[in-house]
């Protein structure tokens, strides 16, 4: 069965990768509207997944599962974004003259065929399948069972779009089995299938790239660092590491740790804690900090390591610059660190030495995401080095291809 | 062992992506400069190698194994032509703002640690060496125990340059083990290892695949085509399609099969197929090259999905450009494909819809290559989509950060 959908996505990719710009902004346009005109159909779907969820989940679960009119509107209007964003297909990325004349053009494709793995969330259905037809790809959606319903009435009203258009439907696969035999089968398919992309929690993630024989791309854990440097202004610190922590500390891009240069922490430690406590943020720092603050509690060698996810955060004094990069390339997880300071002589050398996908100056690390950048659309943050790092938008979809144009060139 | 040399280079990267052009520069001078100093060394151990292969591999391989002062200065020579290509590191590869005032910029950095598995030939060791040197990455090399002897004194003496310059040692590391114990343990270290590049023949990169936890960018086979097209000059076309095919039969990127368009095919099959048999080619063909030509061997559905590697070539006729497209599409290997035609919009076609890595108008398949690209360096050529497609220099060696300057700025 899974055989069956990834085989038909591979003969549906040609043509699909073949669609004007113009023809796939019309479907998604009609995407858009379809979402609309069934909201009540989806939501009746959706009642089913609720109905099972109930007293299984928690309510933070129940809540990011459950879909209104209003949900399926902002559904809607996702897909009817991606028509302003360009199409990244078929833009010339560079082209030069060989040394004995060739002119060689390096274009964006599609990459062909890509699986989505992913939990709980089902506007994921309708973003991912946005993004993929966008970017000219094939898409391959096996979502979590707490979902099943909801999924699969998205997929099905956006899929008979397709119809409309007379593009092969093979175009948007869906596994409706929710067995871990289907994945695993999926995950085998390295000749249909070139690009897996799991979406969920860490125990997902880890699963899906041991057992698969398709490339991966990881969207890790973020344990995000904001470091207030000696010549940081005190009061943009206090504002940066407040939102980095407490405006939406449950997800990958929120501080984990702040570290602190020892020659200003008297200053900023007790004002900066006392905020935090008040917003209800569980503080744990070094001795150091426990020094300059009461009432902090001790943080261990593994709250470095830890990602919290939650109103929690590890605090820890450092003795210079040095130390701060140091202790961000060993304990962190490469995802997204800032510097706090006014002094661009520090700020470089951070922004170099710090390995991680997204390194900010004087700014929030809340702030590494697609919408944000101005890339216009998000299928997730990469933590992989390859192919594609930090947020993936429409390019980190594509590939290119070499196109050579010759006068009868041969090797000599 | 080998997770040894994996912590060591994990530790050793990011001293190394911080050098900067000139140093590196230098220490590639010193490389090349030591490696010519020492032939008779390198020589000396290279005749244990040709000792222990004499009876036990053909001339070809044991060719490809021997090094003279000659090939050992041509190694010289490659490693001092990497310090005129242009650094790829710290390139600003875009930048702009984003709709909150955000200067974002998108700059090259080095990949971290890249494992080289490789067979037989020990220039390769250099080769490696000099182009993750140039482009930051540290190197872990695992050549076959056929050229040990020679790969262990070429990688002697290129590290013992590093020691110069105080630059970590384990920038390189040698697996001097050749047992396949060895290779599995490495393919499982995706903690201290990014990227696997297997080099060598298809059961090598077949088995790295299966088996590896590490992201491997493979170079598989390449069966190339060359289409003769209704409007092509004849002349050219049959001067491409034996350079194509004679030049040298052995590499990936020589024509395995011709397709004929039906129109001109009896003006041009007797001539060129002539012209094969002259030099030596075995000629396979469809019934209706057999009809057109007599003495031509059959060719079957088995032929058009072989690379033969050698003076032999299938020959099929093919009604129009559509189905030209679609057999190359079902029967290649997505490496590298052309069209010879006067026609710009039949080309225009052709390059858009198939679907691999370098496609080309008027030029032979042979000039898929970084020299020829005018790249001045190639580590191979990648037959996947994802990272790098097509022929892989300095450029490909490399991933991203984004480095981002506000103003205080948070997410609202």
């Amino acid at each position: 069965m899974v055989l069956k959908l990834a085989k038909r996505a591979r003969n549906a990719f040609l043509s699909l990768a073949d669609l004007s710009t113009k023809q796939k902004n019309r479907i998604l346009y009609s995407m858009s509207k379809k979402l609309l005109d069934n909201w009540r159909f989806i939501v009746r779907e959706n009642k089913k997944d609720l109905l099972k969820a109930r007293g299984k989940y928690s309510s933070a679960f129940i809540d990011r599962l459950a879909l209104s009119k209003n949900r399926i509107r902002e559904m809607s209007e996702s897909q009817k974004a991606l028509i302003d964003l360009s199409d990244p297909i078929g833009e010339i990325i560079k082209q030069w003259r060989s040394p004995t004349g060739l002119l060689i053009q390096k274009i964006r494709v599609p990459i062909g065929v890509i699986a989505i793995i992913y939990e709980s969330r089902p506007d994921v259905t309708s973003d991912c399948i946005g993004l993929c037809l966008k970017s000219g790809n094939c898409v391959i959606l096996r979502g979590g069972s707490e979902a099943i319903n909801s999924n699969k009435a998205i997929y099905k009203v956006l899929s008979s779009v397709l119809t409309d258009y007379s593009v092969p439907e093979g175009v948007i696969g869906f596994v409706s089995k929710t067995h871990r035999k289907e994945v695993r089968e999926l995950l085998r398919l390295n000749n249909y299938i070139d690009l897996v992309i799991p979406r969920g929690g860490e125990g997902l993630i880890r699963e899906v790239s041991r057992i698969s024989r398709i490339p991966v791309i990881k969207h890790y854990k973020g344990i995000c660092h904001v470091y207030v440097h000696q010549d940081a202004n005190l009061l943009m610190a206090e504002d940066v590491c407040f939102n980095a922590k407490v405006q939406r500390p449950g997800t990958c891009n929120a501080m984990e740790t702040m570290l602190v240069d020892k020659k200003i922490s008297s200053l900023f430690l007790p004002r900066m804690i006392s905020r935090f406590q008040k917003a209800g943020v569980e503080v744990r720092g070094c001795a150091l900090t426990r020094k300059i603050v009461k009432g902090v509690f001790p943080a261990d060698e593994q709250d470095f390591r830890t990602e919290y996810l939650d109103l929690i955060l590890s605090v820890k004094v450092v003795k210079d610059l040095n130390e701060a990069i140091n202790h961000i390339n060993e304990y962190g997880s490469h995802h997204s660190d800032a510097i706090i300071t006014a002094n661009i002589k520090a700020a470089v050398e951070f922004l170099r030495r710090v390995d991680s996908a997204c390194v900010y100056q004087n700014a929030s690390t809340r702030l590494t995401d697609g919408y944000q950048f101005g890339m216009g659309a998000e299928m997730g943050i990469s933590t992989d080095r390859l192919h594609a790092r930090g947020p993936m938008a429409l390019e980190e979809l594509t590939t290119y291809k070499y196109v050579i144009y010759g006068k009868g060139h041969i090797r000599k």
